[in-house]
């Protein structure tokens, strides 16, 4: 019986040209999140049930992936990378420092319904402060975002900050329709408002809610035009103590990339008392979404930076050589394994998006820049300089 | 009710210290592999039953994660990443290069008996040629492997290579036997095969092979004296049909870290025609074991190079500058987020493992080096100069 090949709907294989992509912008991250002493954190994909269950309200434990090991044991599959968190922390109390600072990016698993635009394994990009009531914690957290899109080369993005205090004693679906304000317009909030029978003078006196002192000290940290409160800004329904903040990006308005804040009720949940948390996640999808949008990706992302190609077969040996010896000089290189013609060589070099070819003749060695379609005859020391 | 923080048998939490490794390991390791082009591939973590079962013999569907999804589909996490490979080579024929030359570094999932040492999640790191026949292609992936051993600062270590046709014809029984050899030695595998049935005078028979053409190649492209043949050498009942070979490392005798081969009836499983290919897995559990054994790590792998201590709350604002300077000339820098004195910021440092602390001072900045408890008062680009 044939076996057709093919993935699970919601799931995707990440070929070399877009796996390229995520390694770029993950190592970027990385690299930001460690200059600000972020250090990394796994934990498994499998979890006991009962540590995932009931943790992300009815909808989580309906989407969540769930069965039965063969060991009996009800497990499940991660579905964040909080709650997770929150176990390591009551788990390990002794072993880690005090605030302890990890970045986590690993798969998260849910049966979300695919024909919204959804996938049912996907990145989480987490890093957060645990242990620190500070709002310089509240302001690094902030800090660590606005660094990573610079890095990854976003030019114009705001970043919107409320405090969750603003909200207090307001109804949850009071806020659900206020958090929509930037979406819908305020005609439209006034009238759902009127629809859910909430008062709506409710808009006016949220919109009209000033900088507290504690985003005052935040908002003085980062010294930064674009960090700018906005009164209705929400973040759902979720379980924020403090500050909120979400990015914004121009060009690009399918939603926000990365959004964060301070929950100080729930990392304590394993170790039975209140644990301070402040951090912040990456939409990891819509982050490559946006910069492919915007054109972000240089446009250089190889893995093989030179061919090495044989002008004839008794030329391949020499090819050999002469790859290895760039790859000695830090430059990725590598040969065609088998013996065929040039031609067939640079197919192989444009397929892979391989930018340099050096052809190996019998007298000497020829520079084919590929992307811009010239070449050159050079030896081997200006070719290292050409490429360096 | 409250829940105990704990993990599944068999399931491991990376902490810092520990991720912290992994991570040097496996950046060495892609840096490596790409410079030999090869490309990165992912594939989901679940795939439908039927791609994977009946792939790994009896005991791998005994092994593998298996459940019925919300949607009713029979799904199983990866048991390992060739049958994924082999299910993307067809998917995707005509968007991959030939030869498709890629690494994959990614979780797999066996529900193994935890008794024998054994992990039920760990990670597989696989670099495999697909599409060439070519002796080269075998000597490459011997290649990388040397080079990633060199680059992780090994340094007496062995690759034993052999042809699987050196053993065509011989009974299944008596290959795993004569497989033990460097193991059991030679009379318990005369008596094995004796206790077997099998004639004794087999083990005679395979120790007098001699290089054929094709390892004789292999070799020679090579040139180097750590590739030594071995005619005992058997990988188990694998699915080789050419070129095998294992790495031995001096001083770490649990067993070899990497092994490969070539195997060309494997990969065309679902495309339905013979796909050459060769390859090899590092034992990424293993070598990380072997590394420590041998002491390989380097010793400053930290995450944070500098905090940047205030000598009082006053000062913290000026320590949040200079860390953010550092920050900005490539060096990982924090500053504590609390108002706490001094000697709590160093424990920090000491917990971290930050190697290097800057007092900051009302008129002066201190260089603390942690590791060799010395300090000197120097100025920000004294400081600078001495951390590069």
């Amino acid at each position: 019986m044939k076996i057709e090949p093919r993935t699970l709907k919601g799931f995707r294989d990440f070929l070399p040209k877009g796996a390229r992509k995520r390694s770029y912008v993950l190592e970027t991250l990385k690299r930001v999140f460690e200059s600000y002493g972020f250090e990394p954190l796994e934990t498994p994909a499998l979890e006991y049930e009962e540590i995932l269950s009931g943790k992300y309200g009815e909808e989580g434990d309906k989407l969540m992936y769930k069965f039965t090991d063969n060991g009996d044991r009800k497990v499940a599959l991660r579905y964040d990378q909080t709650v997770p968190l929150a176990r390591v922390v009551a788990q390990y109390q002794n072993d880690l420092p005090t605030p302890f600072k990890r970045y986590q990016i690993q798969n998260v698993w849910r049966a979300e319904n695919t024909q919204r635009g959804r996938y049912r394994e996907f990145l989480q990009v987490d890093a957060d402060i645990v242990g620190s009531y500070s709002p310089l914690s509240d302001a690094e957290v902030i800090s660590v975002v606005i660094k990573s899109l610079e890095k990854l080369d976003f030019k114009n993005f705001k970043i919107t900050v409320n405090d969750r205090a603003n909200f207090a004693g307001v109804e949850p679906q009071a806020i659900l329709t206020i958090d929509k304000l930037k979406k819908i317009g305020k005609d439209s909030v006034l009238k759902e408002l009127e629809e859910k029978g909430l008062p709506v003078t409710l808009l006016d006196e949220i919109l009209s809610k000033t900088l507290n002192d504690k985003l005052k000290t935040i908002i003085d940290v980062l010294k930064d035009q674009r960090v700018v409160f906005d009164p209705s800004l929400a973040r759902g329904l979720d379980y924020y103590t403090g500050l909120i903040f979400e990015v914004e990006v121009d060009g690009y308005d399918v939603g926000s990339i990365a959004g964060g804040g301070r929950y100080d009720n729930l990392i304590g949940m394993f170790a039975g008392r209140d644990i301070p948390a402040v951090g912040f996640a990456f939409g990891f999808d819509r982050l490559i979404e946006a910069m492919e949008t915007l054109n972000l990706f240089p446009t250089d992302l190889y893995t093989t930076k030179v061919l090495a190609a044989f002008a004839n077969s008794d030329l391949q040996e020499k090819a050999l050589k002469i790859a290895n010896d760039l790859r000695n000089k830090n430059i990725n290189s590598e040969v065609y394994p088998e013996d065929v013609n040039l031609e067939k060589q640079l197919k192989y070099a444009d397929r892979k998006q391989i930018p340099f070819v050096v052809i190996v003749n019998e007298n000497n060695l020829v520079l084919k820049n590929m992307r811009e379609r010239t070449q050159e005859e050079l030896n081997f020391d200006q070719i290292l300089e050409k490429l360096k």
